[in-house]
């Protein structure tokens, strides 16, 4: 039962339930009183997101994302904006940074903004501690705000996700099948992907009954050159797999094996993440994880639209990421 | 002379000098003769923008770009939001795809908000003949427009672009005088720049007295493995340097030289162009030409603010490119 279900009972446009719901005074008290009983009848309990409907609304939607720059997050914004321009909804950009304070403002000055609902993409506004946490929580009772591939667990903040979790485990599983046991796990941020990936690291080396040494799990600034020399400076770290949360640090470990010599898969197996241009860029091309933005951004749109229409959601949804074959893994 | 200066000699607010200037109801004719009295005798002709000051203005710009997953372009919308915050304006971006058609429904769109400027990023834009053009120029003389590496003989359109022409000019120039003399143009795109980096070849060629083959002139479709395997298909085709219009296109080229087992730089020399992540993941790492899209974009914004605060610009500003060389030339 909808608002559709609820107009269509009651004889009258959802527009009028709409104004109902917001105790307009266009709607006269008749009109108020018998949607009013077409909405108890049916234990109907408006969402409030229905709101917005043709009263005024600017059909905008905000996105934040830190840096629009970022290859990955310029996809999405890309994908976002084009399942928006189907819905005839405009698209207010915000780049935050990454500083939860600039984020912090960020968040502030869009919520000042007519928006109809609020998209954050980037795994990087799912923590919880963040002082821009409490304005997201409070402004999500009052319109739709999707996290794309963060998690937090909140009635109503809707989360579409990349399975990086499965990804990560079935790729180390893979790599322990072949034999590969001392896999570095290459990350440059604390993000809840991050952290999800690096589970699903842990779970597969459990799966398979093989201790992790905790020096092979490597925190690296972000970047080609940063991954490369951070590595050139390890002593006595053996390795024979890599899996990295970005394609960037996976091109930097294939600069450090490329000036150590080491061969690529023959020695070292390596594992991308986001299936990037870059990963047809080096030699050898590079295995990695496609994490399907243009299937999550497009849930994520249908989910805001399904949301402004009084539709309910689930609160988070999955997407299933695949995994692209190519020289740097000889499984 | 400007708006300030304007307000501050009829001791008003530039407001008011903005409301007498569009003559608003909301100014007594007293104020409005002063006003007009201080404007006449300092022969100050109002700026349309500057109509926008602070009378209702959604401090709002739009952004028009074929696809913000381009590099490029991902670089250049995330360096004109950041300098848009930077004076309190929001961006209100349109991805219009490459389509004459969708372009001309984007800008239709865009033009329907309430923006106080346009910007349209990318050469795509830089066409006289497209529809959108006779939308864009009625435009340009009611609120700003701004094209960012695109030109255009408009007296309202500002431009602000790479000088792009002399770059090629300089790497073509420095490509003959190692020797090179046989060197292929690639490109993907009949833009304005792609047109001006052709004509910096010739003017380099010409320079050194040397001719060029018309058949080193090739047109391939975006992306890596597209380049490469119209290389691939080539017969015939000998050639010692290669100049790309973008790092994608550059990068197809090594492809095609790893997989004919040709030696780079020893054989052949390659130069690619934007600078991008690309060019420091492949193997040897890319020379590539900078466009400097930092201060393009900087430059473009503070261009649009000093046009809505009334002051006048130069129709057609050029940033100077810089080479990054790296490991394909061995100039």
């Amino acid at each position: 039962m909808n608002i559709y279900d609820i107009a269509k009972l009651a004889g009258v446009s959802i527009a009028t339930v709409s104004r109902v719901v917001n105790d307009s005074p266009k709607v006269s008290e008749k009109a108020k009183e018998k949607v009013r009983r077409v909405m108890e009848e049916n234990h109907y309990t408006p969402n409030v997101f229905a709101r917005g409907l043709g009263l005024g609304s600017m059909k905008a939607v905000g996105i934040i994302c830190p840096d629009v720059a970022d290859t990955y997050m310029a996809r999405a914004v890309s994908y976002l904006e084009k399942n928006l321009q189907g819905y005839g909804y405009d698209c207010i950009l915000y780049c935050s940074g990454y500083d939860a304070e600039d984020k912090q403002q960020a968040v502030e000055r869009i919520l000042k903004k007519q928006i109809d609902a609020l998209l954050l993409v980037g795994s990087d506004y799912a923590d919880e501690s963040a002082d821009y946490y409490a304005c997201i929580k409070e402004v999500s009772g009052q319109l739709p705000v999707v996290l794309i591939n963060g998690y937090l667990e909140e009635e109503h903040i809707y989360c579409v996700l990349a399975d990086d979790f499965q990804a990560v485990y079935d790729v180390t599983d893979e790599l322990l099948f072949a034999g590969k046991e001392r896999i570095l796990f290459l990350t440059d941020s604390d993000s809840y992907s991050a952290r999800r990936k690096l589970e699903g690291y842990r779970a597969a080396f459990k799966e398979h009954g093989v201790e992790i040494n905790e020096k092979w799990i490597l925190q690296t600034e972000q970047g080609i050159y940063a991954t490369r020399d951070m590595l050139l400076r390890q002593r006595n770290l053996h390795f024979d797999g890599v899996i990295a949360v970005n394609d960037s640090l996976a091109v930097g470990a294939l600069k450090y094996m490329h000036a150590r010599d080491i061969k690529v898969p023959g020695e070292i197996n390596v594992v991308g993440y986001n299936n990037s241009e870059l990963s047809i860029s080096c030699e050898p091309e590079l295995t990695s994880v496609d994490t399907r933005p243009e299937v999550l951004c497009k849930t994520a749109i249908d989910s805001v639209m399904a949301l402004l229409s009084g539709k309910s959601m689930k609160q988070k949804q999955m997407v299933k990421c695949h995994l692209v074959k190519r020289s740097t893994t000889d499984f």
